[in-house]
């Protein structure tokens, strides 16, 4: 099996049990080795107070395209963290493609980085997410301490 | 009508067009002037195929508890952008509650700090958001160039 | 010994041994388990060509307020990453204090918040660090691969 | 002149003003419109108490490749934030190159992205910053309110 074979199998296996992306209407568009590219429509349930994409959604969408790419090399991993940054609003009807590629990956620890742009190419958010190597019981903690 | 009623009215307005809020089902479960607590039930349709809470749905609901509290001074602001840490997953059916608060307020930027736990009082993540002065067609930018 | 002892000692081991600190003229101003606070004069040589403070020498005297406060513990941790807000910059001759408290602590990962501000109490910079445990060979990776 | 010679007049303009990067030992590597290498070697004086060069002052060297890049186009913009992922510690004597690419420019806001290697292509750091447009008195706000 090729690399890209074992690549989009991984992702399918991942999609296929990713009720939340599947809720949202989030389809895969293209699956390479490290990179991932998902769409998905913004819907009149997904706006918010001023009628456009809530920013969470927007940042579902990201988060979604980093955890599939993260997984593509078939190493488990989780996310730890990520940061978005808002440029500009995605309206009603408007179709969203998060593209998603490897900034930097070693043995337990990855950096990817997602744009976001609607089908005229316009950048709506630019997302970067950590991931870590997923422990049974670990990283991150399940008893984060006295906070 | 006191700084809390206001706070109270600002937000209660932006929850009632927050479609996607409630479509996820976020409740206010506490509203003061910079301050705002949210609540969420983790339900079926928002699980990862780990089967643990989407990353992105955690996030929704800390952007939409940054979202009110920094709309809650009834200057109109919006987010620029957001940083989040996973501490630990979220599990089905867990009730989820964010709590903001306001860590710098100026004329035209805000910083505001959200931490999600579960009813337990456990950790699950936590996120620091960046509003900025909502302007009628600007930053951010509708068209952010070359990109 | 006490709590509060031990941090100090343990802050003061590491200061003792942090030429770049040092050569910043960073001081101590206050040590407990698991908060420290930091003096640093702006001088002429960190002006940048505004002729405020560089941003890099501002997060530096965060960066090391964060990291003896997350060893205050007595647990080696090291820096996985970091971000700052820029509120406002800081003028030559300012005394600057970075006080670091800690957000969230666990086994091997913790968050702290640190706050720059002035003498008169005014905010210079907001920063929140990422550390892990410090391990012999490993995160963050010596080969962090195909990058 | 060419976009490369304004933009690399309006960098060794800074440059020349920035004593901070100066003192720091840091060098102009290449300049074209948006994009800046520059170079740092590890100094004795610039190590924490590892051994390795402080995280502050691998920061300091990624955000002024930062600024140059973001003000090789002549409108003056000024840091509102940055994020830094420290991937491997940078040792004494090493000679860092820190590479800022812009990945998206707006009329009043800019995001960066810097990477750090050794000579040998190793990378020690990733850092994204966030600009917006210099304004007399406003955006970072001098009076950042209650806080």
């Amino acid at each position: 099996m090729s690399e890209t074979s074992a690549a989009l199998a991984a992702v399918e296996a991942q999609y296929l049990g990713d009720r939340a992306a599947r809720s949202l209407g989030i389809e895969l568009a293209s699956v390479s080795s490290g990179s991932v590219q998902l769409a998905m429509r913004v819907r009149a349930d997904m706006l918010n107070g001023l009628g456009t994409c809530h920013g969470g959604i927007v940042f579902t969408l990201a988060d979604t395209a980093f955890a599939y790419a993260c997984n593509s090399h078939g190493t488990p991993m989780v996310a730890a963290g990520a940061s978005i940054e808002f440029l500009a609003p995605a309206n009603p009807g408007e179709r969203l493609i998060a593209a998603a590629t490897e900034t930097s990956r070693g043995e337990r620890y990855g950096i990817y980085d997602v744009t976001i742009r609607n089908e005229a190419g316009e950048v709506r958010a630019h997302f970067r997410g950590r991931c870590a190597r997923f422990r049974a019981a670990a990283q991150p903690p399940t008893n984060p301490g006295p906070t």
